[in-house]
């Protein structure tokens, strides 16, 4: 836990107080990940992405950017993934992980450009987004036929917080929650982006060969974007839950590729914005 | 405000009810920013990003981006900014944003490749970032000698709430808020995504020529990360508040370049992470 938190002497301002205390904060420090692949052409290996990230399970961050880009399609295609370099004097951090694919994997680096350039005749619109997913090979979960509690789902956010020492120090960690339907927690993963915690939790899932996780459900403690969305269509998880509130696109995406979609869930109270057939 | 919501039909649950009611959520959209130039070698456009954001004040977005990230420096290199396209008949909006720069003006693209690869002997590392920063001539704001009374600080987030209509209907959507050093408030912009939101707001200060806006203070409605204090340190705008915590690297970039970052502004209290000088 260490490396996620860093002390910080604060001020703490109250009407006429004013008093110097000592405080934590979350980790923020740049993480880079790279790919390596072997191919007829002979070998080659390139930086894809750098992203700013709170340190821990910085392997399955990177195993769960790759594939929730769509970079990677299987743990098959996955020779080994390591942190690399020396650690850096100052933090103590690697901040480098590789990506090992192998041999005659194609490595479809076109996707890091993302989903957005393509088909629909109005070029770029929220339906051209959705377009672009279903060519890249997203299906629907409307066939998933997984249940889910309203009172297990009331339940999760208190006993998610309950485990989440780090977050209740410093308010400043998003957790990604996955969860059986029958309640079980089975990957917590904390980090100051939403995105990359998204990413954690699923590279967990990824390494473990759990994918798709059609019997699973994942919970984020902020609001519910396209993009997250999107992260658990890939990996075949056919809930998602936001303790904040769902964006339009959010919204639209869960209802077209037959999802569940849960915003405020918190206070022993949720809106069911898609999917509420999964409900009981 | 129409184009920041829209209606969804939800349903809600609470103990044993639950009822069919309608909702608004916030609008997540895809907007694409084109560049274009005109150099010795001739005409030239190329899209540098797609950002999900919400609809409203596109042109600051596009202004607010290009030039926090460094690809432009100044109001005099922009010829003009518009939106482009037929609306998208599903939609109605137009999701394309051109900014044509003034002829001779060279286009900077390798500063989207980012803050990272840099120059320290540690590669990639929260120092690694603060040198290329320091590399791409942001300089410290330590002799800028603004000050701001604690009191109008902890009745901001009260008065910008107050006008934020859309916010308090959907809980979706971040606002990022410029005031004066007196408490004014100048421009309130708000997204489903924080960046964006600060993005537009420094935008508006871009385009009205009010940078460096060393008297003024930017308020943000979520956490303060690295890129934030970076947006700020951009536009010369030496506080940055924010409702919730603060990142390690936010606090570490805000003190060596002689930044106030305030955290946690709410309930009538808060804490000063760095150049609390600046603080009466």
């Amino acid at each position: 836990m260490a490396e996620k938190i860093r002390q910080a002497e604060i001020q703490r301002v109250a009407e006429d107080r004013r008093e110097a205390v000592d405080d934590v904060v979350a980790v923020e420090e740049p993480l880079e990940i790279q790919v390596g692949s072997a191919s007829a052409d002979g070998a080659a290996a390139r930086s894809v992405s750098i992203t700013m990230r709170t340190p821990g399970h910085d392997e399955e961050l990177a195993l769960g950017f790759l594939f929730t880009e769509g970079i990677i399609g299987s743990a098959s295609e996955v020779r080994s993934v390591a942190t690399l370099g020396e650690p850096d004097p100052e933090t103590g951090l690697k901040n480098r992980v590789r990506v090992e694919l192998e041999a005659g994997v194609n490595l479809n680096l076109d996707k890091l450009e993302r989903h957005f350039y393509t088909t629909s005749s109005c070029g770029v619109c929220g339906k051209a987004s959705l377009d672009a997913l279903r060519n890249e090979g997203c299906t629907s979960l409307a066939g998933v036929a997984t249940h889910y509690s309203a009172t297990m789902l009331t339940q999760l956010p208190g006993r998610v917080r309950a485990s989440q020492a780090v977050f209740n120090q410093t308010g400043g960690l998003h957790a990604a929650t996955v969860f059986g339907s029958d309640g079980e927690i089975l990957v917590v993963r904390e980090d100051v982006g939403r995105h990359n915690a998204t990413d954690k939790a699923i590279g967990a899932l990824f390494r473990a060969g759990r994918i798709p996780a059609h019997d699973l459900g994942l919970l984020v403690s902020g609001r519910a974007s396209f993009e997250l969305v999107q992260k658990c269509l890939a990996a075949g998880i056919p809930l998602l839950a936001a303790v904040g509130a769902p964006s339009s696109l959010a919204v639209r995406t869960a209802e077209d590729f037959g999802m569940t979609l849960v915003g405020f869930l918190r206070g022993g109270t949720f809106n069911i914005y898609a999917g509420s057939e999964r409900i009981d």
